[in-house]
């Protein structure tokens, strides 16, 4: 497969050698991921010159007519723009839901955008770690915003948090006092909550709104530079698109002038290799021959009351490291 | 030190024999981990026959003054009850906050009480691990009560859930809009919510405040055959303290009966080896020489964008098992 892929191509922008290199990546063949990581470490040093946003919000927020909208909106600045999803189940992914054909259509269309639905299955690192490499390629490509977006499956909306430079969590404008199905633990996480479809008699509703959720995310962030903002937009009639722009760019001056931006990626990047040693050290247990045998005999006399789980885990640890 | 302690001693109920035992377990020293372990292993069968209940709040919410009340009433019942905390920082460790001395005062001189203090550091799986094996202890002893409280400091209510059969949050009288401090996460794991200080001009409030949490409790838990109760109770007049026991008893006959006690026990056991064969592996890892040398490196590399987190970490795991 590999030589098919010239990492040349990929910094030419070409999106054929782009989706194949993806193709590559997502493979679950050993070789293939040996090849993919080689072909990663090549283009490192091309990538990284890009924003990443994370995008976040229920079913029925209106996250495709949001990327759509903002996705063109970047394209008439001259940007190019990646539009990648980590859940299987995302609209992105097409045709799981009904009218998915229609979704995006413009931004796909677009020879400045890229969209590459989820990989529909992970082995090492899940899913999200094909999506980080994924943003990797995307980058080397000449793809200078990265929309990373998740529709809250499981833990994605704290995997995609912890990929991206800066995390929008999308709302509707309600009462405000309950989270709209929003899991605990994410506001921590926005960088910004955009409340959507801001139009008609929708507007007072909205400004309560804000004004509760503004609140709540200054109690939340107490130490961080960046004061997390409610931004009130309409995706329909391209109200306040520029806003949210203006607003991430502004971040990523502070940031970079801070030293922050280079700070939460040298995190994020140590962080997601801590957690592959775990991940490759517990495959390994899993599948070494005498643990295999033994863990479950372990497992039954813990169980049992036969033995301590320390000794137990004692064991396993002594057939495996012998 | 194992020439002192006889198992013997320990099972007829000696209080030396226990102490030293207990002091056994919280040593660091590897020579008495393994005796620790032995010990263990010799009083598992006869360990199991109590009730294990976890006990949290913030402070204020009048922890001391429930056990005290609580514990007297186990005892006038003809129970021998334990009293066990996780948190260095515990009321029941004595001394670091005024008024100690004079905390569970008549239940510390009754000869049917056994008050720990928690140890004050844990090397592998933390204090939370002394704990639960300073409780097989106190059962091989004939303590047939566990009460294992927590101040919840840091992950400590989780951890004291995952080790006991019924776990029960006290809180105080209140508007019941807000969860008084408690956690995000921590009524998901209550088994009865107990309100304390009802007494005097809070009763009307106290009922609010249970009308509030039983509607919130029965959304959270919706699937177990338990239905979490809140009772009200006033620890200072020694009101419906028998209403949290018979409770407590009649939780323990339904889970007997329908195999959810022994269940849920093996679990925790299960899940607790599965946690311990974790941290031993960390344990190893980082005083492996070569990892130790080439992590760092590793990690700026990382850092530097000059190789990828999964060659990284693929790097180590061949140094860490070759």
């Amino acid at each position: 497969m590999s030589k098919e892929i010239n990492e040349k191509d990929i910094l030419k922008g070409s999106r054929r050698a782009l989706a194949k290199a993806i193709t590559l990546i997502e493979s679950k063949r050993e070789d293939h991921r040996i090849e993919a990581q080689e072909l990663l470490e090549k283009l490192l040093p091309k990538s990284g010159n890009s924003i990443r946003i994370g995008i976040t919000g229920t079913p029925g927020v209106g996250k495709s007519t949001f990327i759509e909208s903002f996705g063109l909106y970047l394209i008439s600045k001259g940007h190019r723009v990646a539009v990648l999803a980590v859940d299987p189940s995302s609209p992105i992914s097409g045709g799981s839901i009904m009218g998915d054909k229609t979704r995006m259509e413009k931004l796909s269309q677009d020879d400045s955008a890229f969209i590459r639905p989820s990989p529909s299955s992970g082995s090492l690192g899940g899913v999200a770690t094909k999506t980080r490499e994924t943003a990797i390629l995307c980058e080397a490509a000449g793809y200078d915003v990265i929309l990373i977006e998740t529709v809250g499956v499981g833990q994605s909306e704290f995997e995609v948090a912890s990929m991206v430079d800066f995390f929008l969590v999308l709302m509707l404008p309600n009462a405000g006092d309950e989270l709209q199905g929003i899991k605990k633990g994410i506001l921590e996480l926005a960088d910004s909550i955009v409340i959507n479809k801001v139009d008609g008699d929708s507007v007072n509703l909205a400004n309560q709104t804000k004004a509760h959720y503004s609140g709540a995310l200054q109690i939340i962030h107490p130490t961080s530079f960046w004061k997390p903002e409610v931004q009130l937009i309409s995706s329909l009639e391209n109200r306040n698109i520029d806003g949210v722009w203006e607003m991430i760019e502004r971040y990523r001056k502070e940031a970079l002038e801070n030293g922050e931006l280079h700070q939460k990626r040298t995190k994020q990047n140590r962080d997601w290799m801590h957690k592959l040693i775990a991940e490759l050290i517990d495959i390994k247990l899993k599948q070494h021959p005498d643990v295999k045998e033994e863990l479950p005999v372990l497992l039954d006399k813990v169980t049992e009351g036969k033995t301590t789980p320390y000794l137990a885990a004692n064991n396993i640890i002594n057939l495996f490291l012998k």
